[in-house]
């Protein structure tokens, strides 16, 4: 619908529904009849309050939050919420971490600074990270005060297809990369958390989703604005929110809504990313990076093997339009980050692409 | 220039130039003929990197930062910055706090979870903090670590006209309500914070301006995106950094720019306040609130002496087509926030619905 896009595949910030940027354009200078953009809105004004409260609502219906857990809108990104996470829910100093990669251990070595026992109950740093290990793979401490996972590991291009079984040890996962792309059952983590800036909104805030037990017993040196509690309380007021990447947030859920939710979502985004494995696992010019069993439908990576060409590859996309395709540094070659706004048009315009500069190198 | 705009004397999020405005719609779908909005764009992306870095240096101009400062944004608005500050700067675990206010007293309290001695240096707590306390009335500590003020007092409508001096001991002052106000001797800080949902940005990120001797020893409990000096060496993109507050930052800051600067703004603020406060002085139906010496440029309070006409004048005033006139619930009556981007004419506007207002009621 609008003109003049280019297909960007930046793992984030990244591309937001053409329907969510033109509301934002329609109502920037004046929303519904306020007299004002929402960047100038008081977050104590009746206005602003139906739209935190229209995002909290939102998001409770799209994910099938049970009742039983809060939701927060908190500032400091996912890497705020690493130091946050230990300092509001340990108990006895003790936690797991399973490391799938680069997010995954900068939360490790962030936790360590609040926590007197962070343990790796899982690594797979010796194959680059290119697949998540197995349950019978991983040590977990059942005395632990929680197990943390990243779900969705952004660089690395790898999910977590089924979650690790911790028994009564609540799981704490980071969903930066994959939340609002397929339903996940809420109701089997102690917290999910994410950055908003992939599939949620603009840079600018994380989600936390909560389970009550959980709430309420922070560490004396638990800043303010990250006490779960205290927030909770305050309706994620407690001091001025980000409230135009919460407003922004509120469209996108209008648009997952209008869409057909989270099981659409999961259909499409299916396709997406079964259109480009297939055409990987179809040929020998790009090798995908991420072990089969553990591939992300939302982060694909693949190289050449051929650094250079690599690079040529990068360069050529830009000029046939296609943005943010290079590899994160830690990997190498390219990546395509798929989230639930880029269009199949945009995935079958890749491989296109891809086809034409397979051909050409030949 | 935009329609039907109500006079928004919110005391923030707040006002925002037309200029930055339509600037930001203008370019809302397509920044610059990148195919993508900013809220879309990598922060990693060349575009985005132009946008920061002028961000940056725009501000650095504008206020005449010294070259021994660094400029940081981060996130957790001044609340985080209470934390942030004694988890960086504490030595000694010494500090004088100076309360003048509703958030005066809440940096102080936050202090207190980070250093073992943090002593209240002033206060004029018991006159409901209608004035700034004089020099003779501080009991300062040579071995403080820093002395903290809130330069402006959002609530009370009050400001320091003279810094309070502090000898070799680092002055750390909250500039929230009253940065880019007019211009200010940076070397006379040890560190300048501000929320910038006032007069810079709509809301999303604190900006921090510390002195380089300052940077560089955090408490080993120091959350990383915090660390002044790890996200100096990074540009303050440690992690993904706020995108769009920092864009429509620095459209606020070009805007500063082509009126004139801060001296400019200075007059303009002047001119604004002394026609709210001349009136007040003038009558006796409406009573300022702050001590003439401690007044407020930015925060204008103000009563009329009966709660149930104080209700009566705030529900006329939205009538009229003002919003945001009511006091903080701590001091009552009423309060014009009447930052940068509030024209004359807005203050003019408001003048004289209160001597109609005043005169209705006769």
């Amino acid at each position: 619908m609008i003109e003049n896009r280019v297909y960007n595949f930046s793992a984030g910030p990244s591309i937001l529904p053409d329907e969510v940027l033109l509301s934002a354009r329609e109502n920037l200078l004046n929303y519904e009849g306020s007299g004002m953009s929402v960047m100038e809105m008081s977050h104590r004004s009746k206005v602003y309050d139906k739209i935190i409260n229209d995002a909290f609502d939102h998001l409770r219906k799209v994910m099938s939050i049970p009742d039983n857990y809060k939701i927060l809108f908190l500032q400091g990104g996912a890497t705020g919420m690493f130091a946050a996470i230990p300092l509001n829910i340990s108990k006895t100093g003790v936690a797991d971490y399973i490391i799938t990669g680069n997010f995954a251990n900068n939360a490790y070595k962030e936790a360590k600074k609040y926590m007197k026992d962070v343990r790796v109950a899982g690594s797979t740093e010796s194959e680059n990270f290119t697949r998540i290990p197995s349950q019978d793979e991983l040590t977990l401490n059942p005395a632990a005060d929680y197990v943390h996972i990243c779900q969705n590991n952004t660089i690395f291009g790898t999910a977590w297809h089924t979650l690790p079984e911790t028994g009564s040890v609540p799981l704490v996962a980071d969903l930066s990369s994959c939340i609002l792309s397929e339903p996940v059952d809420v109701s089997k983590y102690g917290i999910i958390y994410a950055g908003v800036q992939k599939n949620m909104a603009p840079a600018g805030f994380a989600v936390v989703i909560v389970r009550d037990d959980l709430i309420g017993n922070p560490q004396p040196i638990c800043p303010k604005i990250w006490d779960f509690g205290k927030q909770a309380e305050k309706n994620s007021m407690l001091n001025t929110p980000p409230t135009w990447s919460i407003y922004i947030c509120k469209l996108v859920l209008e648009w997952i809504m209008s869409i057909g939710g989270l099981e659409e979502l999961k259909k499409r985004n299916e396709k997406k990313a079964a259109l480009l494995y297939d055409y990987l696992d179809s040929q020998s010019f790009y090798k995908a990076q991420a072990k089969k069993e553990s591939r992300s439908m939302m982060n694909v990576t693949f190289r050449t093997g051929d650094d250079e060409l690599d690079k040529k590859f990068v360069a050529a996309s830009v000029e046939a339009g296609f943005t943010n395709l290079k590899g994160h540094r830690l990997v190498g070659g390219m990546r395509a980050s798929i989230y639930n706004a880029m269009p199949y048009e945009g995935v079958e315009a890749l491989v296109d692409f891809m086809k034409k500069f397979a051909r050409e190198q030949a």
